[in-house]
């Protein structure tokens, strides 16, 4: 985009912030077009977990399938915020082969989240925008 | 999902919901895969509408094409949140023939923003999630 007030991260800062926030959408190409939804996750070991139970449509839609990770800040007050998005793929992990830091992880559902389901990243890409100062005009 | 703390809006919560936020995040099927980018939007004559660059990827990756927009809110303290999601059509929209009153919408985005991607809704679902109570066990 041509746009004045958007800047590209670089792939250190898309993981600072990622590292940094909680809820993330996640979308993948789903029987009936594209499935979007808020998760909980955590990174870890490089990549990005959630938590989920074995028959939710996040397991069963993501498994063995590319997905895009969204996370973002934004700051309705000063109109500015920032975007990270992942592309990977997903894999099912059972609880017990999970990283350790990922045994405690908490999700807000509730249930029996037995299953994580692993995103490894291909590719990550950020940006971020910042307020319009008055002379650049964002009709 | 068998989760206790969740439960699905009616419709004429959802866009009650809709009209009182701003910020999307809209995907669609690019060449490379799905994108999904956080956009500024406002509801119309039953449509969401974004504004935007004819020569965006938003343009011209969703004119023409079926969309899906999600919209929510996530409260870090309380664990709790909503979030509805819209499928349609997109087709681009000159800013002489959109209504009245998006005219003069505003974009966080600096640009010469003369098309509008209105969104017409096949398809809205929504959902809520509050905070597990302690003996609901959110492991």
């Amino acid at each position: 985009m041509s746009t004045a007030n958007i800047a590209t991260l670089v792939a250190y800062d898309c993981w600072s912030l990622l590292e940094g926030a909680e809820i993330a959408r996640v979308a993948w190409q789903g029987e009936d077009g594209i499935e979007l939804i808020p998760v909980n996750y955590t990174v870890a070991d490089g990549s990005l977990w959630f938590r989920t139970e074995a028959d939710s449509s996040l397991a069963r839609g993501t498994a063995g399938h590319e997905v895009v990770v969204e996370v973002d800040h934004v700051d309705l007050a000063d109109h500015a915020g920032w975007s990270v998005v992942i592309r990977g793929g997903a894999e099912l992990v059972d609880v017990l082969d999970v990283p350790d830091m990922l045994v405690d992880m908490r999700v807000w559902p509730t249930g029996a989240h037995t299953v994580f389901v692993r995103v490894e990243p291909d590719r990550v890409t950020g940006r971020r925008l910042w307020a319009a100062r008055p002379n650049e005009g964002d009709a």
